[in-house]
């Protein structure tokens, strides 16, 4: 194996919005890859839920990554394992909190494994303060009015606070 | 982030003995890694229920990955994180199959974090065949007379049969 | 106890679709009852969210399982427990893939248990390979343009080719 | 630490409606506490699945408790933490039946931690014959016709029967 | 398929000593069985830990089930599905209780399967009352000098008292 | 209910040696109890895998705990809930971290609520920090010659040292 060729990952979630704990499992991806997309995915049965459209969350990501430039935040329709391909990824990067992440993560690996064989999932653990962290809990407590500073980049507090006028 | 570095990975485990779905693990890791120490523990305290030595366990494992230079069977005291120091390691490797390996695996990736942080513990699925596999259950159905042919290598076969006279 | 009489069980779930893993569990349960209703239940909460019609979805089970008529494909509404009552079941069948699963399966048997005493729930595991499989998961990838031709069996393939335009 | 002060206890939940489980965790917390507020929350997102509204659900909870001054049923907007200082509870309280609800629960008791690390979040285990009961099953089962009076008290199979029409 | 031959059903296990708990799973497998056998396995590994010698939970079983002849007291060497099949037996039985249990359950099911295919595992959920109990938790107590006599059998009861002195 | 008499709070384990984790569910036990038993149990099964003593670890605890004569550090043979029955005390503190932690404690505490039913069970969560700690997992990276100055007090620094010669 030569690697004259960068190694290339995809990070596929909602991020509605990103957390710290996402941004730890990114950073922590890029120590063994060369480049990581954080891919949004367009999805029709959660857009009435979402708070953010697929585009302001790529435009945070944008934002909360702005300087590193193997970072880069996209939006894809379709497949995950299709777009995977399209951008050269060797492995998908999948965060583990709980018990219940684990059980559906794993069950949606091996579905891509059987999509497509060659791309190989990868689980990392979050930063042990940022375990108990969840984009829809961030949503909850930012819609009651809690301080959420310490769980999400200023980015993220800033749209948060413009989009629920706080 | 330049690669003229090799990626180091380190598997660390009992392989009591190793099975297929360990091999499968390993041969997933070397999409993500150069090379890779699949390191057997010495353990006092299961010293004693361990069926093979250490040191037969490092020569089987060497024997099922002849021919492949990218992995090196080895065994190691004291503590993984100073073993994976010193060869340079940028993370480890864990199968992970069912929930209670799960939760064991978090909280050891969680200490180890807390002994060397710039060690990552990456967690990958092993091949759905393999997922209910453990030595445990190899070494309890050979001792009982059961065909495991289809759960380890055939050096491994051999080994089994030269120590549990079948 | 006399085997003059049949043994009847009832497999009761919203199948929409069915899967090749309740086909599975299906085929395993007629190795200890002699006939099998396979039961979709008429729910007022999930008729929205339903790729399906109850009415479909029986018919497609029916073909699913034209040709062995041990098994017969209903709809049902109300209770299931008043249901199995009616058709003389015996025993419940529900499959088993994860933890998840098990603990809310858990819950329902006992309710069921509450509500008619006599009526036993079985669990079985279903065959490895569909161990990952759920209805919703083979509609999400179908809809997204992936293939599913390992996941479901033909007629299924076709009602959903017809249904998602694909 | 003087006992001079009343020990306040909060336990929050959605209780729609409030179960024989819900119950039997209330009278344990009152071996601990001087004093409980069951706490219906607001929700914006739940208000619709809801069977009863917000001021439903405290009435019914009002009747269940009657005669015993130590539990005051309200409901609260906002933050629970927020809520709870304002009445000086010391700790909120929670039942734990499944794995699925504990895992949850940690995540929301170390949110509430981070809101406000004075509030101590304390978990009892119902009673064993209720441990497989839940709001939502009592919902179902009650809406398809099933007998409940097992699993809610008079006052919940009163207003219940009202609102179904049964 | 005919009913002309009896179904018989294997509950394998270390039964030391039987609680009420297996009982009921034993009486539940009646209502799908015409026969079943409640095997003890000889192990090696577990002989040193265990209070009763595998002769002597033989002994146990047949007292509890004496009067109904179609539960067999058994003792067993080797593979359980080589016993099984020796037997003529259609499946083997298991209760779940936790979700520990249920993950070991299902590897061994799935073992089990590579090693007979046709022998099929079936699940079933013990009695609520009996769903925290264990043969270790019951020897525990008793050895404490707790009363368990809501958790075993008179027959058990004796000698328990016989082997502890109590 | 009068708060003229103390609550008063049991803390059972084996404690070989007593981690942060430990130390801080006492300490959060204590904004809900006036007087806490930290209580170390005989157990002739764990006798020979243990590190410390007994008396060593009741004097552990009670060097850990200096200064505060709210905790008391003892030693009991027998059952628990006999020995929380003669100090009068009103409940079991338990810690939870993990989910197979959970599904253990739960058993132990039905079958405490058996054996003694004016015993409540109160389980609490550690902070954070503390979520992967056990005792034996200290006592393996002390013996392996880790740095565990940051999971353990000074005084059990001290002992591990003096015992491990480290």
């Amino acid at each position: 194996m030569s690697q004259a060729q960068p190694v290339i990952a995809i990070y596929p979630g909602s991020f509605d919005p990103i957390t710290r704990g996402h941004e730890d499992i990114a950073r922590r991806t890029l120590r063994i890859a060369d480049r990581l997309y954080v891919a949004v995915a367009y999805t029709a049965t959660q857009a009435k839920k979402s708070l953010f459209t697929v585009e302001e969350r790529v435009g945070i990501i944008r934002e909360v990554f702005a300087g590193d430039d193997r970072v880069e935040a996209v939006a894809f329709r379709g497949l995950m394992v299709d777009f995977a391909r399209d951008r050269g990824a060797r492995f998908v990067i999948r965060g583990l909190r709980a018990v219940s992440d684990f059980e559906y993560e794993l069950q949606l690996a091996q579905m891509n494994r059987e999509l497509w064989e060659e791309l190989e999932t990868v689980f990392l653990a979050p930063e042990l303060e940022y375990s108990f962290l969840s984009s829809s809990l961030v949503r909850e407590v930012a819609g009651l009015g809690g301080d959420i500073s310490r769980f999400v980049s200023p980015p993220v507090m800033k749209r948060l606070r413009a989009k629920l006028g706080g």
